[in-house]
């Protein structure tokens, strides 16, 4: 029996969607009947299939055409050349226009899968259905999608939103704990950017949310998705307020890119990054050092890197940070904090100032 | 000295822009003032970049970061592979969001280049400067984006809008004759679709048009793109209406994939596909036989073919226009005439019909 914990609204326009939050919700054919047609493409990875597929196929029921397309697992697939075996098979199965993509598996697979939608025959229907963490407190709402390039990560991509998010907390159980802290990486981030209160809730609850305690994680990812959600409802393609978003991303896509995709995981990536910007933020005055003291400490308990790459140099961080999509005319634009819970952007950190932080 | 002939005004909200019609537009600063950034990417092809390339920079003037691309000329390197060779580029060469991509050269330039735009960093501007009578008057105005793929034209792309639109006729004096009237196919739809005063006009003005008359040809990318522009602003993403615009294509693309895409021109195929679309009209009483002999004799005169290849059986027609877009649940979507200048889209037409046609 399916157990629907919690539903949110994506509100925008004729483009709103709900996630749904609960328990066995894969199976549930109710939750498929509003946002999946006659035509449908299941797109998952080596890892993800065996365990989730069969329960998505249960709940999609008897359908006209059901191709399952399975993808290498991993953030070093999320290429173009995946993307093009991707449309080969659909296409070699006559997928039409009312198809609806299902990305089922983490960021990786729904990013490529929402691409695939935004492109195949210039836009076709795609629903989420995250099976990591991280994809279900980010990457699955809010309709980017894309794919990376060796000079950039996702730099190729749409928005593209879904017709729905099914997010179905029993798949977290078998998540490895690296993608399971580096998910929760992402959930630490909404406390910052957004929201105090929640912050100070998680430094407390964060033993319980690592012992993956129903409750305290249905929590969690509720909060995480309503700010989201909230801020995806008000800025769609990142004209402004979205780019809070980013807190830690452009020092963690530069870890990413030095690194080559996939050996730091991205909210790994990201949690250095976010107490890189605590860093800078504190050094302006902004938040207290000890603010930076105490999310290293989260960082640690979580089984996070709190350091950069030693191979990597202050010269080569600010170099792949230049190449970020958040340079507008030339300048780096950096999300900070103002205070815990209140992040801005700022286009006026310095070179001197970033190789002093590094 | 510039001479702008029409501007007409592609209605689509927030996203309208103008198409300019005229002589010696390439080269004239004020009309990119409005849709040029401090970043432009100039994609053309190894044909058309030496002849024209140099007026559009000129036009351009000093601009931060000017990058043109130049991509190998054929409608058989349309695809993914060449559109990642553009990316290589652009990254490499830093571009940020704020750019530009200004197409030069004809339709695959322009889709590929509008698909490139729609794509890198989830979306810049582009704009189109088409300099082939097909691209004029067809692609280039209505924000059809994207490349082929082995197993269908067009199967990969986005909707996305260019900024403006610059069409310059006296790039017509330079188009071989071969393609002129693969893009005179085209205006030819216009009357039969829409506007039968314009067919009558075409049918008594082509020996000017085939001639490159100024006067004439001014007139008739003018009344071609009204028309177009019309069908996009009612329907943008082929919603309905738009399908009336495809009259000859599903017929035109069966015979481009049967034969390999760079055998047939579009034009030409789409030549040979409105005949047909006549000739199934007339079968079914909705226009006199008269019409459909009329149509072949001034395809014959423009030099168009007006007989699918001889190596193509009903069978493999058939089988690949059931790949075609326009399948929706299983049953093939024709547009025919009701009469002459009045297009229809139908759903009815059996394999049967299509055997005996063809």
């Amino acid at each position: 029996m399916s157990v629907l914990m919690h539903t949110l609204h994506v509100e925008l326009g004729e483009r709103s969607y709900p996630v749904y939050i609960g328990r066995q919700l894969l199976a549930d054919p109710a939750l498929y009947a509003d946002c999946v047609g006659a035509q449908v493409v299941i797109v998952s990875n080596e890892t993800v299939a065996p365990l989730y597929v069969d329960r998505v196929r249960a709940g999609l029921g008897e359908r006209q055409l059901v191709t399952e397309v399975v993808l290498p697992d991993g953030e070093q697939y999320k290429t173009l050349d995946t993307l093009a075996t991707v449309f080969d098979r659909v296409l070699a199965e006559r997928h039409n226009r009312g198809t609806t993509f299902v990305a089922v598996g983490g960021g990786v697979v729904g990013d490529i899968t929402g691409f695939a939608a935004a492109c195949y025959q210039r836009g076709v229907d795609f629903v989420q259905v995250p099976t990591t963490l991280l994809a279900q407190v980010d990457s699955s709402v809010g309709g980017k999608t894309g794919v990376n390039h060796p000079l950039g990560k996702n730099m190729i991509g749409a928005f593209h939103q879904p017709r729905a998010v099914l997010i179905d907390i029993d798949t977290l159980q078998s998540l490895p704990r690296r993608e399971f802290s580096a998910g929760m990486a992402e959930v630490v981030k909404y406390g910052l950017i957004a929201d105090e209160p929640f912050y100070r809730w998680l430094q407390e609850h964060m033993p319980k949310l690592l012992a993956r305690e129903e409750a305290a994680l249905a929590e969690a990812i509720e909060r995480s998705c309503a700010t989201k959600a909230a801020v995806v409802a008000a800025d769609e393609r990142e004209g402004g307020l979205r780019a809070i978003l980013n807190l830690g991303h452009t020092f963690g896509h530069a870890i990413e890119t030095a690194q080559g995709y996939g050996q730091w995981l991205h909210g790994e990536a990201v949690a250095t990054g976010m107490l890189l910007a605590l860093q800078m933020s504190a050094r302006r005055g902004n938040i207290d050092e000890r603010e930076v003291q105490g999310l290293r400490e989260m960082l640690r308990d979580m089984h996070l890197p709190t350091e950069a790459p030693e191979s990597m140099s202050a010269e080569q961080f600010i170099d792949l940070m230049g190449r970020d999509k958040k340079v507008v005319d030339g300048r780096l634009r950096l999300v900070l904090l103002r205070g815990m819970g209140d992040a801005v952007v700022v286009d006026d950190v310095t070179e001197k100032e970033l190789a002093a932080l590094l």
